[in-house]
């Protein structure tokens, strides 16, 4: 803020307040909005009429009062104004959400992808589930998209990414131009503790640290609520140090042979059901990931450590044992939560990632009208 | 902010953005002021009127004009008002700074202590440096005390200390009644970073990892500018994890026998004069320090990586193997800087954390006389 404050800042002010508490809450009349925000009637109507000339706010009916006065009519923000699209692409397949602008899954499919696939096959896929799930391209607003490895600013994995050939992709520029969208790019951990955040155990925690534990186990963290991205997007790759085993923990898992994922869990089961060698191969993975988790929690010091991925699935399997393990190694221990998200929860990440863009375009300083933006 | 803005609201956020100015720059005129914060001269000279009312600002005399108009006068802000003190309580010693409301050093004592010393006699020898530093203790306005191990929010070091009889010990209720003052406790590692980031190498620069090497090793960090302090202040333990040997790794530098504070300096010197036995101590330490640094480095992806404490003074000798470790670990090298802040870098970073106490106090949302605040 370089200038002073005058009466437009303090209008607009009021405006986000009332636009803000639309969209937590279900639906809310003008008195409800003048109790919740501490502004004036004459300010809050000021503010809905705005907002309804805007596109922002519908109306959701008439509110039935208890006290036997006249109905008053109740606004809630208009959420199916635009839509978003979540795509996670994953080594061996690509899964894509639609949702509204609170989020909402409206649709989502998966479609299974060779792992040598090089990135022009990989992505048609994608264009090819985003043909079959979005009749109308402009009534899409942002598109997130999740992959694995370091996330620099222009959208690359220069960095690192287990994608075959996909060091110089520009997601950004093949999606903005193909669809005229704005195009997010984020890391597959980083956006699932997004999503986790936003829907799931870390809900209204704001330090907290997140172990991905799939086919590949990654971390990410909040800080004070904020995402840790790192200054060239590497953050959380606490996995790569040589005392952390996560490169080789979910190999040692499965054993040598066989495919990762269904592997993971024949793993689990077979541990479940007693056999000596899959329990062995179980407690080594729980030790495997508690290293790591203790880096993260050493460094952080979280309130919550959310445990996702495929092996939350099987958590009473190993976690009991990851959590002794993490408790001999750190200096306070930090409350474990298991992921309830299950397996989309990286591409509601993505979704979340649109969202969040939406949300800076929209709800930022100025407030614009309700229509699709373009890059 | 839970209601609208109101003029009283503009009013003193306009006097705050006069005085954030003043503070930053070494005197002002009016017209300098209001070119500098976009106000008009009304505006400013109104902002000006209040803050000399309340005591911030002094004047600094006369400038003198180029164009040959007439003299004006320059306001600064007012720092020598208060007094500020910072204190590092060390295994070894104790030292004592007292600066003014800038920050500014006007005088800084040390005196040793017995590592065994219990928390009385090495508490008594705060309060004797303290009495042969201060004559007025109504002029101090807050005091920062630095101290080793995690600090919880009440001021304590209840997880891990390495004074003896510490974990109880309560500072800011032992100087808060004795001289009446707000006390703020800060890990020693923690407020040395915040005396690099406002006087140091690490000024300027928002995601900086922090590791300082001295009779202990430990870690600390900046995020978007904001400490890591961790749920339980306990952030940046990370040399407690096993594989990062940073609780052995002084200790075998300087063999197993001596004192750690001058047996690191006899270390390097023979490491310098060309002795086997020391170039190959002072590899190994550089490869454990390179351990810790790289979990920090892939867990936060840092733009810098500050070096600072005793062995910063040697860098020449440990540094470009320590670098070369570092880099064969990490995804991404972060810019390596030596510190050059020297030994009362805690200490300052004590006087900081009583800085920024007092920005908080006074210059927030409210604007209050400048008069010492009392608990």
């Amino acid at each position: 803020m370089a200038g002073s404050l005058d009466s437009g800042h303090v209008r607009r002010f009021n405006i986000h307040l009332v636009l803000r508490h639309l969209r937590e809450a279900e639906g809310s009349t003008a008195s409800e909005l003048a109790g919740a925000t501490g502004l004036s009637r004459p300010s809050v109507n000021g503010a809905l009429a705005e907002l309804e000339r805007l596109g922002w706010i519908a109306s959701a009916g008439m509110s039935t009062t208890d006290l036997g006065g006249r109905p008053a009519r109740r606004h809630r923000f208009h959420a199916s104004a635009g839509l978003l699209l979540g795509v996670d692409i994953g080594v061996h397949g690509v899964r894509v959400v639609v949702g509204d602008l609170s989020g909402t899954l409206l649709d989502e499919r998966v479609a299974g992808v060779a792992p040598e696939a090089m990135p022009d096959a990989r992505l048609a896929v994608v264009d090819a589930l985003i043909d079959a799930m979005v009749n109308d391209p402009g009534r899409v607003w942002a598109m997130g998209i999740a992959v694995t490895g370091p996330v620099d600013s222009s959208g690359r994995t220069a960095l690192f990414s287990p994608l075959p050939g996909w060091a110089e992709v520009d997601l950004p520029q093949r999606f903005g131009r193909r669809f005229g969208w704005p195009v997010l790019v984020g890391n597959d951990v980083k956006v699932a503790l997004l999503a986790e955040r936003q829907w799931g155990v870390a809900d209204g925690v704001d330090d907290v640290a997140f172990v991905l534990a799939g086919a590949r186990i990654g971390a990410a963290a909040t800080v004070g609520g904020m995402l840790l991205r790192g200054h060239g997007g590497a953050a959380g790759e606490v996995g790569a140090l040589p005392a952390v085993r996560w490169g080789r923990a979910v190999r040692d898992l499965v054993g040598n042979e066989g495919a990762l994922v269904p592997g993971m869990d024949l793993a689990f089961r077979a541990a479940a059901s007693g056999e000596r060698g899959a329990l062995a191969r179980v407690e080594r993975f729980a030790d495997d990931v508690a290293t790591g988790a203790a880096a993260v929690t050493l460094m952080l010091d979280p309130e919550v450590l959310v445990i996702g991925g495929r092996a939350a699935a099987f958590a009473e399997l190993w976690v009991p044992r990851f959590s002794a393990s993490l408790a001999a190694q750190v200096l306070r221990m930090p409350e474990i939560r298991i992921s309830t998200l299950g397996g989309n929860h990286v591409a509601r990440g993505a979704l979340r990632l649109a969202m969040l863009d939406i949300e800076r375009r929209f709800f930022g300083d100025e407030l614009v009208a309700a229509r699709a933006p373009r890059p």
